[in-house]
C-alpha cells in the first residue's frame, strides 16, 4: 500500500527493518477513526484517536506562527504542564481551530476533556490536534458525537493515518523495527500535508510512537534535531501553517530501561526516529496539492549549517522553479535566482550545479551539457538538484514539488 | 493609453500635474528601441536606448542578490566611479547577461563601450542592463548591429517603454509636471516586470528622468527612500531578479539651482519622485504573470516600521492567498496564517482584517460579516486588504496579484 521508495529502501540504517502498522505498529497503542460531519463531504472520516494503554513519555514541536491555533497552544501547555508525559492525542480534520478567541481555546479543552471522560484518565494527558479552514468555530457538539462514538484498535493504525488528512491523495505511514537492550522495539508513524507548507521548528501533523522506554526530555531533544532536518526541510507553498504539530508517545512496553542520551543504543533508537521522520517528511511534497513531480535538493559545502538550510529551502520556495520542473524545463537561471535571494553565503563564481546527475553549472557559468539529456532528467518523477558552493564542509538536504495548475484549482475553491 | 488608475488620479501630491512621454517627457533626453534578433521572436523590439543631451547627475538601486548580473555589477562600479553621474543606459531584453562569468562581464562592458563610440561620449558615462533568461551568453554580434541601428527622438519614450519589456502584457509609463523655483520641471519614466518578482532594496528594470538639476548624493537619497516604500513592496511569486536595477538621471535642463536637502522645492521633488516610483511600482503586480486580480495590503498600528512591511509583505508573498483572490474566495484565515508565519511582532487576539471594508475579523476572531458582500468585493479586479496590528502607530502598504493558470502556462515553458 505504502509508496515506499527505492532510494529510502536503500538508505535503510543498519539494524532497522521495516514493518507495517504505522502508529500502532508499537505496541500498548490502539487507534481508529470516525466520520462525524466536520467535514463539508460527508461520510469522510474526519476524526483519529491515538490512544496508549498506560501514561506515556512525550515529546512535540509546534509551529513557530504568531497565530497558531487553539489546538497548538493547547497542547504545549499540556506537555508543560506533565513535563513531558501523555497518554492519548485527539485529532479532527476539516476545521483548524484558529483564530477563534477565547470560545476557540474552550472548544479544544472541552474536545481534550470529552475524550479523557471517555477514556477514564487525565485530561492533562489527553492532547488535541485540529486541521482544516481558519476562522470558523469548531462544530463542538459533532467533535462530542463523534468522540462518543469512535472506535479504536491495536490495529487501528491505517484508520488513524485516513482519518486525519484533508487534501492529501493517500495517507502516509511508515513504521520500523529495531533491537534495544536485545529487546525488540518499534517505532513508526503517520503525517498528513498538501498545501500551506514551508514549516519552520515543527510542522503540519504528525504523530509517532515507539513501545521503547524513554526519558521525556531525551525523547523531546531526539525529536527537535530530527524534526529540524526533515519537516522543517519540506515545501509546498511556502506558506507556513498555524496548526503545525509533531508529537511522539512512548509507551515503554517493551521494558527496556528508559533511554537517555547515555544508553547504549541511543544512536540507533535516534538512527531509528531520523528515518521515519524523514520518510514522513519527503511524503508531503511527494504529495504537495496538485503536484506531478517531486525535488531533493542537496547543497553542499556550504561556510555554515545556516548558509547550507537557506540555500536549499529558497529552492524548494521558488515558484519559478517549480514551474520549470512542472514544464521539464532545465531552466538552471531561476536555481541561481533562488540562490542568489536565498540570504545565504556563497561565492557566484563558485557554484556548481547539477539537475539528475547533468553537470549544467560549473564555476557559476553553464558547461556545454547535453541539452536533451538535461531535458531527460527534468522529465522524470523525481528530479535531484545538487548544488556544490565550494566555500565549507557543511551540507543540507530539502525536498519540495513543483508548481501545477492542480495547486491553484485545491486553493482557488477551498472554502466552498 | 496609459492604464492610469482612479486611485492614484486622485491620490495625485498637491502641484503635480500628469503628463504624456514617459522617460522623455523631461527636456534634454532622446530615446528609442529597435529589434535585434535578441528575442526569440523576430522582429519584437529587444534594444532600447536612453540617451541625455548632456552629462547627468544619476543615481541608482539595485538588487541585493549574491548572483547579480554582469550589468548590475558593471553600473555599480560605474556610478561609484562617476560619482553619481551618466548620460546614458542600453537595455537588452530577452537575455539576462547573468551567470556567465567573465565573458559576461566583458560582453557588458562591450555593449556600454559601442554605445559610447555611437554617441561620442565616454564609457564611464553609458550604464547597461539586461533582462531576460539566465546564463546564456549575451549574443553581442546582434547587440553590436542593434546599437549601430538604433535611432533616438526627443519622443522616443512611449519606443523605449516598449523595448524594455518581457512577457509584461503592456508597456507601464508616467510623468508629471511640477515647479521648482518657478521654473517648470518634469519627472518621468517606465519600468517593466511580470515574473521573477520580490525586489528587496531595488528592482526589475524602471528608467526615471527629469530635466530638474539636482545633486547626485541627494538624487541618490531621494530615490533609495522612495524605491523602498514603493518597487521594495510589490510582489508576483516571492522570487528576487538577479537584474532588478532603478536608475535616475537628472538632466537639469530646466535651470534650477541643483536641488539637494535644503532646497525649498526638495519637498515637492521628493513627493513628485514618490508618486513616480508608486505608481511605476503598483503597474508590475498589475500586469504579474498571469494576474487577474490586484490586491493592495496595508498594514496599520505596527509597533515598528519593519514590522508594517514584514506583515504586508508575507500576505502579498502567500500563493495559498493568492489563490483565494483568484477564485474570489474570502478565504480570511490564509491572510490570519501569512501574518503569524511574517515574523512580525502581533498579538493575535488584536487582530482587525478587512477584506474591501467589510471588516471580516475583529480581535482575531471572525466577525457577523455578510458573507455575499465578502464575496462580492473578493470578485473586484482590485481587492483591499486592511490590518490593524493595534500594537503601535506605523503603517505599511504593500501591493501584489493573484496566482492564476497564466503563471504556470508562462513559467513552465519559459526557455523553449
Amino acid at each position: 500500500m505504502t509508496d515506499y521508495p527505492e532510494l529510502m529502501t536503500r538508505d535503510l540504517a543498519a539494524g532497522l527493518r521495516l514493518v507495517d502498522g504505522g502508529v500502532t505498529a508499537a505496541r500498548g497503542f490502539r487507534a481508529g477513526n470516525t466520520a462525524c460531519g466536520i467535514k463539508s463531504d460527508a461520510g469522510l472520516p474526519d476524526l483519529a484517536l491515538l490512544v496508549a494503554d498506560e501514561q506515556c513519555a512525550a515529546a512535540g514541536t509546534f509551529t513557530t506562527s504568531k497565530t497558531a491555533s487553539h489546538t497548538v497552544l493547547l497542547d504545549r501547555e499540556k506537555l508543560a504542564s506533565t513535563g513531558g508525559h501523555a497518554q492519548a492525542v485527539v485529532v479532527n480534520s476539516g476545521n483548524a481551530n484558529c483564530s477563534n478567541g477565547e470560545q476557540g481555546m474552550l472548544d479544544a479543552r472541552r474536545m481534550a476533556d470529552v475524550t479523557a471522560q471517555k477514556l477514564g484518565i487525565d485530561p492533562s494527558l489527553v492532547l488535541v490536534s485540529s486541521t482544516g479552514i481558519i476562522g470558523r468555530r469548531l462544530p463542538i457538539d459533532k467533535v462530542e458525537k463523534g468522540v462518543a462514538q469512535i472506535e479504536v484498535h491495536p490495529d487501528g493504525g491505517p484508520d488513524f493515518a485516513q482519518g486525519i488528512i484533508t487534501t492529501d491523495t493517500r495517507t502516509k505511514t511508515i513504521a520500523v523495527e529495531f533491537t534495544v537492550e536485545g529487546k525488540t522495539v518499534r517505532l513508526g508513524g503517520s503525517t498528513k500535508g498538501a498545501g500551506m507548507i514551508y514549516p519552520n521548528m515543527a510542522t503540519m501533523l504528525c504523530y509517532l510512537t515507539t513501545d521503547a522506554a524513554a526519558e521525556p526530555a531525551f525523547l523531546q531533544q531526539l525529536l527537535s534535531a530530527a524534526v529540524d532536518d526533515s519537516f522543517n526541510m519540506v515545501c509546498v507553498d511556502g506558506d507556513m501553517s498555524t496548526n503545525d504539530t509533531v508529537l511522539l508517545f512512548a509507551s515503554g512496553v517493551a521494558g527496556n530501561t528508559p533511554l537517555n542520551a547515555s544508553s547504549p543504543d541511543a544512536a540507533l533508537f535516534e538512527a531509528a526516529l531520523r528515518h521515519v521522520t524523514r520518510y514522513l517528511a519527503r511524503e508531503i511534497p511527494r504529495d504537495g496539492e496538485g503536484a506531478s513531480r517531486f525535488q531533493t535538493v542537496t547543497v553542499r559545502n556550504a561556510p555554515t549549517r545556516a548558509d547550507a538550510r537557506k540555500a536549499a529551502r529558497a529552492i524548494t520556495n521558488s515558484p519559478i522553479w517549480q514551474c520549470a520542473i512542472a514544464g521539464s524545463d532545465p531552466n538552471w537561471g531561476r536555481v541561481i535566482a533562488a540562490l542568489g535571494k536565498s540570504g545565504a553565503d556563497l561565492d557566484h563564481n563558485k557554484l556548481d550545479i547539477s539537475l539528475g546527475g547533468v553537470l549544467v553549472v560549473h564555476n557559476g557559468v553553464a558547461t556545454d551539457y547535453d541539452q536533451a539529456a538535461a531535458k531527460q532528467v527534468m522529465g522524470q518523477p523525481e528530479v535531484a538538484v545538487d548544488v556544490d558552493l565550494h566555500l565549507g564542509d557543511v551540507s543540507a538536504m530539502a525536498w519540495g514539488c513543483d508548481l501545477t495548475h492542480g495547486y491553484i484549482e485545491e486553493n482557488a475553491e477551498y472554502t466552498r
